[in-house]
């Protein structure tokens, strides 16, 4: 793997963000060579299918595969539900037509409301749910019938936080973005091309009309991201709250990332021999 | 943990299948303990809710949470697709009847036709694999109105040679039976007492008619199991074929194993950072 310095190890400070700073270029070459090797050398497949909801997260992954297997190998997927907005297509269409990539739209309401019907009552929370998963289901089949990878747009800090609906928005099987946290999606955006108008919008999973990430976190990213990041690199909460940082911010955020842990795991299995799937320990085979 | 002779190190046969017999009341006493420790203890659950397809695996399933549970916080979801058989709804009411658990019947047809009427040439794999997902986004789904916990049903077997759809059946987040092979799933139904008539019938994913699961394979459970139990212990294939095992059908199951490692796995994610989720090995911390 090449070496790439992604965050400053030195230099700590509660108020700038410079530890978050991304060698751009050199981060887009990586994840360019990264979905070739895992696509093409590795399993042999040399198209690409994605879901492109018009947000940032999978705008950059659409350029990302445009650049790896060239724009006729890639497929976008648009799949609106009857309450998904119509900035989210127009800007699904501006990444389509820039890249010159292969696009279907796809409507999943029929699917949802098939399911729904017999739950007139289910919360917003739940429909989301609902949605995504209907969403992984036709990437998966829309994969299997054009010979082409599903490719994941998940950040890192939305899997972190478990800002995501699990066996969903998590299963495709190539990752390129999962460690790189929201605003570091944001300055590889701004690197590769990708419209203005995509980076401006505040994320939103569109599931509900109105819907903010950063409403429903109660912190905005570029904050959340500064925490996250010397979380991850060992700080914990009370030592960051010492230094600087605001506490309550600091809890939020520790709370969200410690609550999620299963979301970022495998199920759990009853263990009752010692060659348990994924369990034994004991011989360095990796069958 | 219990320690649990599952099975017998020593007495080497290709022939009988000693090396496979469990403990079956132990078995059954352990993974009981398994539920209420997973459910109750760590998550501070006390109901469950299952698939229940009318197969040896959701019934054995089933009982096992009946017991651990009480019938009254158990519930058994019936998923039929419109070619599923009349037999398997039968089966299944037969397990509700015996245990007294809760039951709900929801049709996942017009879930699944309103996707395919979009897709009307799909291929009956690819019609199976959108009617797992979709009674995957049921259960998850009546697991958030039911605030019951998902419990897989998916055996060792067919985890091994990849036999379930990819976040699908995999995707419950307790599964009692990962661990036991298929007969020994059939060896604890009979302890536990689940009708006759699911434990002598084919098994079968009963998504397409008349497909049972051993037509696919190409073997017997019986003959896949003695033969997986060896590989898993860390015998080679060219080993098992020297002692007397079949080459064929050593070759054949070795091949399901090897060629279905990533459905095992979560998702490959590009790593950019020393704390990559799930990579990063230099911290003891399980954060």
């Amino acid at each position: 793997m090449m070496s790439i310095s992604v965050m400053r190890a030195s230099g700590f400070s509660a108020d700038s963000s410079h530890h978050l700073q991304i060698n751009t270029p050199l981060v887009a070459e990586w994840l360019v060579q990264f979905l070739r090797d895992e696509c093409t050398r590795r399993r042999g497949v040399t198209r690409a299918v994605l879901g492109l909801s018009g947000g940032v997260d999978s705008a950059v992954t659409a350029f990302l595969c445009a650049r790896a297997f060239g724009p006729e190998n890639v497929t976008a997927l648009r799949m609106p539900y009857k309450v998904s907005s119509e900035d989210s297509l127009l800007h699904a269409r501006l990444v389509v037509e820039q890249l010159g990539i292969q696009e279907r739209t796809i409507e999943i309401t029929a699917m949802v409301d098939g399911y729904l019907a017999q739950e007139p009552d289910a919360s917003p929370a739940r429909v989301g749910n609902i949605c995504a998963r209907a969403r992984m289901t036709i990437l998966f089949d829309q994969s299997a019938k054009l010979g082409a990878l599903p490719i994941g747009t998940g950040n890192k800090t939305e899997r972190l936080f478990g800002y995501f609906t699990w066996h969903a928005d998590d299963s495709p099987p190539i990752n390129p973005l999962g460690d790189l946290f929201k605003t570091q999606v944001w300055d590889l955006a701004r690197e590769l091309g990708v419209p203005d108008e995509i980076i401006a919008k505040p994320a939103s999973a569109d599931l509900i009309k109105g819907q903010t990430d950063e409403g429903d976190f109660g912190i905005s990213y570029p904050k959340a991201d500064r925490i996250l990041a010397y979380l991850v690199a060992g700080w914990s909460a009370s030592k960051l709250v010492k230094v600087g940082f605001d506490e309550a911010e600091v809890n939020l955020v520790a709370r969200k990332v410690d609550s999620t842990h299963w979301k970022r795991r495998l199920p759990t299995v009853a263990m009752l021999s010692n060659s348990a799937i994924g369990e034994y320990y004991l011989r360095p085979v990796d069958y």
